[in-house]
């Protein structure tokens, strides 16, 4: 068997990719920083690599972690600017012997050390969304509430020689401030795989995914004996029932698993959360989710005019309401 | 009841104020800002705060977080450099509604506008702990080993309020790479409290401790039932175990732990790993812990020879080994 799981609509051309190459027996690693690499190409997906959106000083700064789930190796980058595919710059230091988190400054000098390819992320389109949202901000004298825009790609995968892995990428939250970090390049919370278990990646507001570890608590799940969507349910639901009780109320948290076998599961808080799958029997499709509903989360494939309206939606021209 | 537990010898001091605070009614959140910050002034403490040892470029980066157990808050920083306690940067962080880690230029700048207490972090001591070590390294024609000197402050707090802090401080791995943040800032690794149920710290080799969350695996063992102790003992136990089947070695790992109760636990896979503790009915003490044997791990008080001495070698003149 074989098989991979993304989080959101936006995966989908990454994890066919990804696929060709497991389906040919290549390794999860491969497959995973293809698969991200080119959801981070695509200028389209305003929350990840290039056209990600800018922090509050119009840069964008990006986050990405890699997993492997045999040797619990991991490499991950925060807050680095004007690299090509950070997915890329976390695979590579997941193979260093220490020193395998790099944030900021140090890891771009690592990255450029090692020769990894510089772009300038920031597109005129990203530049549009930031100015957009100075302008509105600016109009209605409203606090910033840099809670949008934080779709994280994640994703696990299952090769048929057994090597699961998991990774993520984002340009993180829309507005953050310089140097924020969020869960995505943070194991146990953005990621998590064990092969001899199965993986999960998370979505949503970070720093409320990071006070669950949701991913490692979806595996912590699976370990017990529930499958992967049982371990979605519990995760998400507990979470959030935390959260509320101790904040009055919880951020967006979406989350999808795989597990050694292929099994796959999905859960999240907000409705609209869509993700991408794909196994040795299955075609690479988009799903659906319903918000979770008494610890059950429900989902169904997404309908071809969904599709449409989801590309329309992301490739529409963008007004430049300031200059109104 | 009240009470604090802290990795390391060094904590003591800091530990012995923060009692002072607890014993008066104090919050555990000011107890804990004051008694780790105590451990990042102190000058002859070679792996936290003011004279931490420098990464491979002679520059002390900076780490620290800090977590409120009751509403899950947390704020942390990564590779700060130049400001004087780390810890209440973290601690500032932890109200703001998002962007709660903060790393490098970013977290600088914030703390900046933040107004707070610059200092320059690099001692003339550390200065020579960094020439001896490349001047070993040209002699030796060694590789780099960047995994001595990673003796991080972590603390847990409980104060009559029954309100459980956590919170943590490092210089991090001496010699590692510019922008190399570690598990102390990592919530769920170096760090995890929840009133309800109690905390935990982590101190070792960061990069395997984050790919096991040991703080928060500790924190879920006794939601489970078990005592400080015995989830502390499990908690590395697990994840040496675990190390050493897939990597085929695990690298130092040591906890403290305390509930809500006021009961405390350690475990350590090293020899000589100390840890201090004061609650309600004990005053504060330094215990030595013998390494994990069996799943089980055995500490006993420090005699006054061991304070002395280590001590003295903390403070020893230092030869300049590279003008010989």
């Amino acid at each position: 068997m074989w098989g991979m799981i993304a989080t959101w609509r936006m995966a989908v051309e990454g994890l066919t990719e990804g696929a060709n190459t497991l389906e040919k027996g290549g390794s999860a690693e491969e497959a995973i920083v293809k698969a991200i690499s080119e959801v981070e190409d695509f200028p389209y997906y305003k929350s990840v690599g290039y056209g990600g959106l800018p922090n509050e000083e119009m840069e964008v700064e990006l986050d990405a972690a890699y997993m492997n789930g045999t040797t619990l190796d991991f490499g991950a980058v925060g807050a680095v600017k004007d690299f090509k595919n950070p997915i890329k710059i976390a695979r590579r230091l997941s193979v260093e012997k220490a020193n395998n988190f790099l944030v900021g400054v140090g890891a771009e000098k690592f990255a450029h050390k090692e020769g990894f390819e510089r772009k300038t992320m920031l597109t005129d389109r990203a530049k549009i969304h930031y100015k957009n949202r100075v302008h509105k901000l600016n109009q209605q004298e409203n606090e910033l509430t840099p809670y949008s825009g934080h779709d994280t790609v994640g994703m696990v995968a299952l090769d048929q020689q057994g090597l699961m892995t998991a990774g993520t990428s984002t340009s993180g939250l829309f507005m953050k401030k310089p140097g924020r970090v969020g869960d995505s390049p943070v194991i146990g919370s953005g990621l998590y795989v064990d092969s001899e278990i199965g993986g999960a990646t998370a979505t949503g507001l970070g720093e409320d995914l990071m006070k669950g570890m949701v991913s490692y608590e979806i595996v912590s799940f699976m370990r017990e004996g529930f499958s992967p969507q049982e371990a979605c349910e519990k995760a998400v639901a507990k979470l959030d029932q935390k959260l509320k009780e101790r904040r009055g109320k919880a951020g967006d948290l979406s989350v999808v698993a795989m597990d050694k076998k292929g099994n796959y599961g999905v859960a999240s808080n907000i409705e609209g959360f869509s993700f991408a799958v794909v196994t040795e029997t299955k075609a690479p499709k988009v799903y659906i989710v319903d918000k979770i509903k008494e610890g059950k989360c429900h989902y169904e494939k997404a309908t071809q005019e969904w599709l449409e309206n989801y590309m329309a939606t992301r490739t529409a021209p963008l007004e430049e309401e300031w200059k109104k």
